[in-house]
């Protein structure tokens, strides 16, 4: 155990944790993809963004292009793929007698390879978006660029070579990358089409998404993130049951707690495992919560012993914001997530998300015969009162949070999700939202994953189903190949970002139908 | 041998030449070289290019800098390097949450750094303004950019980390690099201060133009060219005696010829040898001429008679274009160099280029009784004689050309270095041509050159002295660290390709004062 004091907080670091989450380090199963055609990004205003791909020719037929300065081409490789792009360049004409200068700009969708880089203003970093600028001294010569990119849309465009010279372009080829292990799945053959496709875009969300580490996005962020991981471990254990890339991921957290003991909503791996100054109430939460889920999938003991203080830590922490009616105190600032959702009041959805995390880990505390039983059950029982109590409005029929009484679906959803009320007040609260609409709605697919199982536990199946075809069914029906880390059926433009070019096309967060039709046999 | 035909010419293949050459591959030395300062590029309208450096802080303290997104720095090296740039980059701020994207702008004088390489309209290519647009995904890091750079100034530019880091550069350093022997030199302690600096700047010139062949310019074409490798031998012959270098180039263009034999007027070395499929007839000859130089500095008869063969071809060939009355054809196409002088008939020029290169191949056939001496005897007094008869104009008292007659420097120039008259005559010639100033002058350091050495062998020491003094004392007045490609004292922003920007600053053919200096006692 040692101390380290960044700049901006301090991280105790327990390094037989760390040294355990090392030798976890999963091997990287590759598959080398070709591009399938080459296509024009044409405009057109009835598709998302007003951008499609049409296809043109066989990539095969690639070789046959001899390309100079202006000129360009942007190649299909057919589906969404993680991975190293090589090429092989050959000059045409005289031999080279300048640098090739050549740029590549890489797209998850075609908006990206249509709308120029140079004019995106949005608030996160641009460095985000995917694009190359190289020059080559010797030709012919084979190039392996050495980042990752997240793509399915490859543009090459020769911004200089010589008067004397042009060039042509082979053997293009994406050294596609996952420590998913594809060999466990066990296929579905859904009587529903719709159910059997999401299922299987899932599933290439989240086989994307496992790397060295579950990722978020390998567009961006590329970061284990706590709210991330708790979804695609679930999805993992009804897929591929790479079990030991989520108990890497947990021993990742809990190697770098803060000083009190906090696990940080996320982690930085390279160059070494540093903590992220970043603490969110419901995600350190979730820490136990994917404990709880670890356990009860792979019956891992050892594990669930080691890391039961960290996760009992999480709870401890958690009851110290609660007031002196055992609701927890609402800041307007960055301390719990939920959802992307503007003006979201995030004080009823995080007290029920730590009622459904008590409960989860009062059943470790169970299977530990832990002294912490009791006092955990006795806490559960005065904050579940308090809920009741304080954020339920009989009027209304809807838990209100924060002191503008605000009602939103999020928090419906997780008082549902932690069991506040019966099976019955439950669906009647689901229908009775479903109904209503109040105006603060949902803007993630992770908080659809949370209304779409909101509805399974309470009984509304049909009600579920209808709102996953809506929503990733909707997703699918404007061409994704991996769901998106965001989407909104009614504003196709949304990004929480100020731009859809740094939108994530492939995040962990919306693989969860895998789950949902797996574990609810839908 | 083999016959290789490449898309626009047939090369024939000389193996054992070509393995020659390669067992003469030079060991590069390397020097780790620091930046001395931190600068800032200012405007100013009485300096070369309106541009000049100003000292703003040591570069010991760029340390001390954080740089977020749109900063920027200029390091300056003190003097020119050519070699690989590395720089340790830390993160200040919370851990990266996004990569850094980094462009670099080299420069070998402070314009390249000042105007944006983006407004570059020249007619060569683009590609060899010399930036780099990086991005770092894992921080901190070492990087060793993996591409050559030419350059005195680097400038770093941020266009973005993200709103929760900056970052530090540390340890910038450039491995400078060169095939020349430093030790070799003999320093010299002019009287004249002004031929001292002319001879550092020739040999600092020279050393960086000699990497794994004699360069012509290690920014561009970074190519081995006859013209120039003719040169950078004279005046190694007097400096660092890398006689082998020589060998080995020579063997390689010997190693390349076209299937009548001809040598091309450069070749390309990577990813392996090719001849270029540009021919110049003064180019040729002056393989016979280099192989003359390299014998008389070295006396290495085995290399000679190797040799002799492809030597002796190039006059024969040449030969071939004389008409009836023993003048050179003269065309409009790109058939002789000469010099980049706009206008320039290249007629005259180009047949006392054929007598010169005849006079020193006469003097190796004698050193090797080789039984072609008495027809090279024969033919040189035709040939010398025409020159007199058909392009002397006795009326002007100049050597005209073509059917224009046009009377240019580089006609008379090059006459007096044939000696097609006696010193005397020659002397006459040369003061004349001083006095009148012909409109048709001189555009390069190429022929400065000659210039200068016409002026030596006829007795005009104190002509080629003011000269040189007001030409490369000029550059060295104007800044150079090495000597440019161009420079027209009178037009200071000359440039044959329609920038400045993608000039030399430091050009194989311009590093002759050492030679003149050492080679005529000045």
């Amino acid at each position: 155990m040692s101390i380290q004091k960044l700049q901006n907080h301090i991280i105790v670091r327990n390094e037989p944790f760390i040294e355990q989450a090392e030798n976890l380090k999963p091997q990287l199963n590759a598959t080398i993809v070709k591009p399938t055609s080459i296509v024009a990004i044409k405009h057109d205003k009835d598709v998302i963004h007003g951008w499609k791909s049409e296809y043109v020719t066989p990539a095969s037929t690639l070789a046959n292009g001899v390309y100079g300065k202006g000129d360009s081409v942007i190649l299909d490789f057919g589906d969404h793929q993680v991975g190293y792009l090589s090429i092989n360049i050959r000059p045409e004409g005289s031999p080279p007698d300048a640098p090739l200068k050549l740029k590549l700009t890489f797209g998850e969708m075609p908006v990206e390879i249509a709308e120029p880089f140079e004019n995106y203003n949005g608030w996160l970093s641009s460095s985000w978006l995917q694009e190359e600028t190289i020059f080559v001294d010797v030709m012919p010569t084979e190039i392996t660029l050495p980042r990752r990119y997240s793509f399915r849309y490859v543009k090459f465009e020769v911004i200089d070579t010589s008067p004397k010279y042009r060039v042509v372009f082979e053997k293009v080829e994406c050294r596609a990358v996952t420590s998913a292990n594809i060999n466990n799945i066990q296929t579905i053959s859904h009587q529903d089409k719709d159910l059997q496709k999401m299922d299987e875009i899932s599933i290439k969300t989240l086989a994307d998404c496992m790397q060295d580490v579950f990722e978020d996005g390998p567009k961006r962020d590329r970061r284990l993130w706590l709210g991330d991981l708790r979804l695609q471990a679930l999805a993992n254990y009804e897929t591929f049951k790479n079990n030991d890339l989520v108990k890497r991921c947990l021993y990742l957290f809990a190697g770098v707690p803060d000083d009190k003991g906090k696990v940080p909503a996320n982690v930085f791996v390279a160059p070494k495992l540093i903590a992220d100054d970043t603490y969110l109430f419901d995600y350190s939460l979730f820490f136990a919560s994917s404990i709880h889920d670890y356990y009860f999938a792979t019956s891992d003991l050892e594990t669930l012993k080691e890391l039961w203080p960290t996760a009992y830590k999480q709870v401890e922490l958690a009851l110290e914001r609660l007031d002196e009616n055992h609701i927890l105190i609402d800041t307007s600032d960055w301390w719990s997530f939920v959802d992307w959702q503007e003006g979201l009041n995030k004080q009823t959805p995080s007290q029920a998300i730590l009622i459904y995390t008590l409960k989860q880990v009062i059943r470790l505390a169970q299977e530990l015969n832990a002294p912490e039983q009791n006092t955990l059950e006795d806490r559960l029982e005065e904050i579940e009162t308090a809920a009741k109590t304080f954020l339920w409005d009989k009027q209304q029929q809807f838990f209100i949070s924060g002191s503008e009484r605000q009602v939103s679906w999020a928090s419906q959803i997780w008082m549902v999700l932690a069991g506040v009320f019966s099976k019955e007040e439950n669906q009647k609260l689901m229908k009775h939202l479903l109904k209503e609409k109040p105006e603060v709605g949902i803007a993630t697919p992770y908080m659809y994953h949370h209304l779409v199982e909101a509805l399974l536990v309470s009984g509304e199946k049909e009600a579920a189903l209808s709102e996953m075809k809506t929503y990733w069914g909707g997703m699918i029906q404007d061409g994704a190949d991996t769901f998106w880390e965001l989407y909104d059926p009614g504003n196709k433009d949304f990004s929480p970002y100020g731009s859809h070019l740094i939108n994530s096309y492939c995040h962990a967060w919306s693989c969860t139908p895998t789950y949902l039709i797996r574990k609810y046999d839908l």
